[in-house]
Parts: structure tokens; sequence; C-alpha cells
């Protein structure tokens, strides 16, 4: 794992260096996507059930084979054992909790001359989540996803998550189960997108469609971009822990691992002002590793995108964290409340040395859905404000109209807009 | 202007048919938009100035002399009239106030266990605003973009603005002046968003880029998302007034007119239940229209776009709006607070009799940069929050950890994740 020192001259260019990640699109993808978008556009389920058949290895005849029931998801939660039964509800209830808390409501005022002015929230009337199937299956997105868009309001939750070979995933049907989805059908990739964004005589047509997937699902999202909303085009993970040397170094590494464990090219990184504790990170990192299930992963992924760097103290972690914008920030220092200020950019702060990332990740409450890839510099974790969205209201009493009408008809002669000037003017007495 | 009737058997098809619009990006476009980021990716300055002397008819030596300073903002300002630069300044405090009631702020909150959970709310750093030049010079524009990253706190906004063979709009400046951006530059284009989205020598890179703009703008603001957040891609303007039959026919034609005036594909259309009153809208259409400076693109875009609908009723109307999700919705009807809770779907709903599209558009308080075709099911006007993010914050107590840390490992280890376990379990007592 590289070791760096914000001291070194070229600091600056090695950061970038360690941050650089292409994220270039494949053609090649594109328009693989491009022609199963078109077919499922055009013939609807017989194409959805045909890419499924193919690319799944199913043998379904309709696509109403493929719908999940609500009996289904119910049995698949019924069948788990008691412990795990309880922690997903237990997330669910936690998850469900604090994004309460980010429910917008609707407000109006009235002016001096009457008129009124507000801004009307409504929920999406209908969300598609892609749940991935396969290795990346996971029961926690499913919560993370449908959740937020529950507690908005939206009346309608239709999931799809491929089952390839017909494998399906007791705990991502349990999960949709807790979460509460409206309808489930076992397709993925391109093919489900497609479904969700055109509609087909089986899947009907939603408005936005969130949750993670592979290139092609990617790639997809970005396709139908316009005809339905997306969430973000999510990038490799990442995790940034700050650490003032008065953390347990083992729980340093291990959150590093619980980043790099993801994907070879997750990306983990310490900073610390502090020399020694730097080695015993790298010391703990060489004992730990051997005794961890998903070794090669992590190992690639600390070598590939992984760097301990030791900075002159913590004002300066600070500045070097905002400028890698983090998806996870690690303070794992003494009194995590007076960093806070400093720190402008993060999808998610984990404050204080009892705060691994994991547990933000299953059940704290907050989202995991996160910006990567330094889009937290503009960009949020997902949340209830993505499934409720604003209506201006404007409306101008008869005295309103008269001042307004003013100003409106002299700025719109300024653009040269004599239809709005007049619509204004015709108002005036 | 086409006549529909929602009681007409193939009146879904017509009415899909009326809304159809095809965004289809050009590949050549695309292509030659790909050329010119990379070249100004490459080149910055030097490359920003060769296509500005290029494609506006400039002869500037260096991107510097390109930058307006506040003087001359300040400048275009006081040359304007009285009554210009006070409808200015009015307008400004309008759309101010109005947005200062959109700002988001920080909160936080302790679950029994004393674990902090909460949302920081922090401005972007730098953004960037794109203000067409040439025909579609809108100072309306600058307040509606400018002013929603003010009152988010974004400490630097940076306009750019092509001025085609030197010519400045002094009331654009005068905008920027009264909007208060950081700076200024007279650069438009893919080139302009290229130096926006990776910063040259002379022009600092932004965070996030808004503005309208034409194909060209539309097609580098696309491409640069990720590196940069962007706005919506905005499509042609449309209004869509429901009207029971009581509003004066030819402010009911005006409010169309006026956003016909816009472009020969901006769409207008009339819901209306009574035939008689639509008869006389059209008699006024038909009057009004020849006193009109913009007539032939109005007449073009009601002959291509428009429709006057007679529907059965006013529950009726709603529905349709609801499936048009229009960017302007006017109900011009005797008590709009009625229908309200049946409207699900605009970007500004503009209630009344006296509340013409056009208060709106200029100086009302609300946005005028709205969702387009059909986006409103999902998407809400530009705002402050737009230019706020928002950050989880998660400090979990020793305790909390005790409960949060076997829900985790639990969910950890049904996902077979076993670094994220261990890092919950390591917090265990």
């Amino acid at each position: 794992m590289r070791r760096l020192d914000s001291r070194s001259p070229d600091f600056q260019a090695q950061l970038r260096a360690l941050l650089a990640f292409e994220t270039s699109q494949d053609p090649q993808v594109d328009a693989a996507v491009a022609g199963i978008l078109a077919e499922v556009k055009a013939c609807g389920d017989a194409a959805v059930v045909a890419y499924t058949n193919r690319f799944d290895g199913t043998q379904a005849q309709t696509l109403a084979e493929l719908e999940l029931s609500q009996h289904e998801l119910k049995a698949a939660f019924e069948r788990l054992p008691a412990a795990r039964r309880e922690a997903l509800v237990a997330a669910a209830q936690r998850v469900r909790q604090y994004h309460e808390r980010q429910r917008a409501d609707s407000w109006s005022y009235r002016d001096e001359d009457g008129t009124l002015l507000g801004q009307q929230i409504t929920p999406l009337d209908r969300v598609g989540v892609y749940v991935p199937g396969g290795k990346a299956a996971y029961p926690s997105s499913v919560l993370m996803n449908v959740l937020p868009a529950h507690v908005a309001g939206v009346p309608e939750i239709i999931m799809v998550v491929p089952t390839p070979r017909g494998e399906k995933n007791d705990l991502v049907l349990a999960a949709a189960h807790v979460a509460g989805v409206t309808r489930a059908f076992t397709v993925g990739g391109a093919q489900a997108v497609g479904a969700l964004a055109y509609g087909t005589e089986t899947i009907p047509q939603v408005d936005k469609i969130t949750g993670p997937g592979n290139a092609y699902v990617a790639a997809a999202k970005r396709a139908v971009f316009g005809i339905v909303g997306i969430d973000m085009v999510a990038g490799p993970s990442e995790i940034l822990v700050i650490c003032d040397g008065g953390t347990d170094p083992d729980w340093v590494a291990m959150d590093l691992f619980s980043q790099a464990e993801h994907d070879e090219i997750a990306q983990a990184i310490l900073l610390c002002p502090d020399a020694a504790f730097i080695e015993r990170v790298e010391a703990s990192i060489a004992r730990l590793l051997p005794t961890m299930p998903r070794r090669a992963i992590i190992e690639a992924s600390l070598a590939n995108r992984g760097a301990l760097i030791q900075v002159a103290d913590l004002v300066e972690a600070c500045e070097i964290a905002n400028y890698i914008a983090p998806e996870h920030l690690e303070l794992s220092v003494a009194e995590p409340e007076a960093w806070l200020p400093r720190l402008r950019h993060a999808g998610a702060i984990f404050m204080g040395r009892f705060t691994s990332e994991s547990l933000g990740d299953y059940c704290a409450g907050p989202n995991h859905v996160l910006p990567t890839a330094r889009t937290a510099r503009y960009a949020s974790p997902l949340g209830v404000y993505d499934f409720q969205k604003r209506t201006s209201l404007i409306n101008v009493s008869e005295l309103g109209a008269q001042k307004l009408g003013r100003i409106a008809s002299e700025l719109a002669h300024g653009e040269g807009l004599s239809a709005h000037a007049r619509a204004a003017e015709m108002r005036l007495k």
C-alpha cells in the first residue's frame, strides 16, 4: 500500500494521480444497450422475456411468470433465521425514522398586496428500483432505495432484480417485503431499465429509476435519462479515514478493508499526522489481511488505489478531505464536532472512534447511496428529496397585478418579448 | 390552430402525438462538441480564445481581454434608463425574497443511546452560469440563475456570455451587476462550458454549471456531467391554460402567445369545458395575431404544436394536465385553490385570472427555470436546493455501537461482506 507525505514537493500531483479514475463510457456497451432499449421500446414484454431468457438462462414464456408475488416476498422473509429477520426489521425501522426527517412540506405566504407565493411538494407517482443480482446482491440496497420513496409518499414502487439461472436471493426478497415494494419482477440488465422507462404490457412505466447496476445498467440509465429521472451513476466505493492517532489501529485497518472488499477498484485512504501510528496501521493491515475471506479483492484494491498519507496536522487533513470530497469520511478523532465546520464536501461523515462506516452502511439511519468520485462537491446522498418534487405557486392579486405588471412589462420590452409585455399590460387597470 | 375534443375516441392518441417531441441528440453536434472539449481540456486559455475568435468574430489575444470587470457591469447598469434600472432591481429583490424561503438548514438529533444523526447543509464552492448571447439574451435568466446560488451561499459565481462580434447587451451586464456575479467572461458555446468544467489558466474550474444554451451548449453540458454537476437540459417552452370560460378571452390568447413567441417549437395549449369560450379565444387569436411583432414565430408555434382542447369538465382538465405535466400551468378559473389538490405535476402553477405567466417569468418571485417535456413528473424548478448539498452525519455512541454493531454484523454476514461485519464487531465490548 503506497505511503505519501503531504510535505513532499510533488504531493499535489501524487494526490491527483491517486484520485484519477477514468469513468469513460464504453462505446461497445453503449451500442449494445441502445439495441436492447430500442427492442424493448418496440416489442415490450416479448423483448424483455427474450433477453432475460438469453442473459439469465431462464425459460420464461411470459413476463407474468417473472413477477414475484407479495406472498413469495413474505415467504422469503419468514424463511430467514430469526436473528437475520430481526436485524432486517431493526435496520428498516432506523432508516425509516431518519428519512422521515427529510420529508419536505409545502409552504406559501402572501405579500403585502395579497399575492400568494408558495412551493407545493408532491411525491412522484411511480418509481422503479433496480437491485443487482448475482454476486453483488445487497438487501441493504433494497432498504436504502425503497424506504426513502415510501417516506416521500410514492404510491407505487416497482423493483426489478435479475435472478441468473433462476437463483433467488432470500435476503433480497425479504428486504423487498420489509421495505414494502408494490410489485417485483425477476428481470435485470438494460432490458429491465428499458421496461421501466418505456413501460411494457406487464411492467408499468415509471417516472424515475434508482439503484446501482453493472456497466450495462449504468449505460441504460444514462440513455433513458430525460424520459424518466435517474439517480446518480455511481462510481467505485471510497473511504477516507482522518485519524489523530488515538484509535485502535486494528479498527482503522478493518474500516479501510470494509471499503476495499467491495471491489478491486474501490479506494481506501488514511490521513494521519502521526508517522508512528501510520506504521501501526500498516502492521495491523499486514496481520489482519491473511484472515479476511475477501483477501484477494482487498489486497488488489489497497495496492491499486489505496494510500496511507502523512499530513502536517488535522487542519491540513480537513483541507485534503475537501479536495477529495469522499463518499465516506471517517473522522476518527478525539473531538469530531470540533472539526466538522472545516469539512465542506463528503457524502457522509462518520464521527468518533465508534462510528465504523459499516454501521452507516446498514442501520444507523442515513442512506448508504452516496455521491462518489468527487461528486460530493455538488451532489447529496439519496434521500426523500429524490422522490418528492416541487411546483411553484403564484396567485397574483388584482392589486399585485398592477405593481408586478409594470415591472414585467418593462423587462419584457427590454428582452423584445412583446406578448409577455402585453399579457402583463392587459391586467393593468 | 388545431382543435381537439376529449370525447373523441382517438383523443388519447391525438394527445400523445401533440406532446411527442424528439429530443434526440445530433451525433454531428456531439462529435463537434467532443472535439472542442478535448481541445479546451488540453490547451486551456489558448483553445478558448481561438474558438471564441472563430465563432464569435472577435480578435482577442488573451482570455484576460475577454473578462468583464465589475466596473463594466456597473457602468452598464448605470447607463440603463431609470425605469428599466428600477424594474431590474425590484424584480431581483422579489426573486431573492422568495428564494430565501428555500434555503435549507442543517439538522441533527440524538437517539435514545446518545447516537447523533443529522444532515449538514453546505453550499457549493463555485458555480458557472451560462447566459446565451445574441437573439435569446435574457437578463431575467441572469437573475433566475445567479440569485438562487447567491441565496444558497455560493461564494464564487462565474458568468459566461458570448458576445458575437463583440456586441454586449447592456441589460444582461446590468443584471449580472444586480445579481452579483463574482467574475464574468464574454465567451460562449461548448468552449465556455469546457472552460468551466475543466478550468483553464484564467477561468477557474466550477462545481456545477447551470443556464440555458443552444444545441452545442446543451451537448457540452451533457458531456461534462459527472466532472461537474449540471442543471436540467431544457426543452422548448410550454404553457397549458385551464380556463373555466370566465376569463377575458384576449387575456387567454395573449398568455398563449407569450409562450408561443419564444420559439416555433414552443407549445401552447388551452383546456376548457366551454365550446363557446374556445371560439371566443379563437376569435381573439385571429384579431390579436396581426398586431404582434413576433407574429411569424407565434403563428408557426401555434400551428405546429398548439391546441385548443374541449374537455368534459375541470376535473378532466386536471387529469389531462397531470398527464401533460406542463412547464407553466395557468389555472384561470374562479376558485383556483379548490383545484390545486388535484394537480400533481407542473413546473409552476399560475393561479387566478390576474396571474399571467409573464408575471412569473420576470418578477413574482419563483424561478422561471422550470422542468419541460413532461419532466415535471419528477423534476423541480431551479432553486436554492440546486446550489446546496447534504452530507449525512453519524456519531455513534459507545452504547449505540453495541446495539447497531450486532445488527450490522448480522446483515453484513448475510451479504458476505466480512470486513464490514468485523469492523462492527471490533467495537463490541
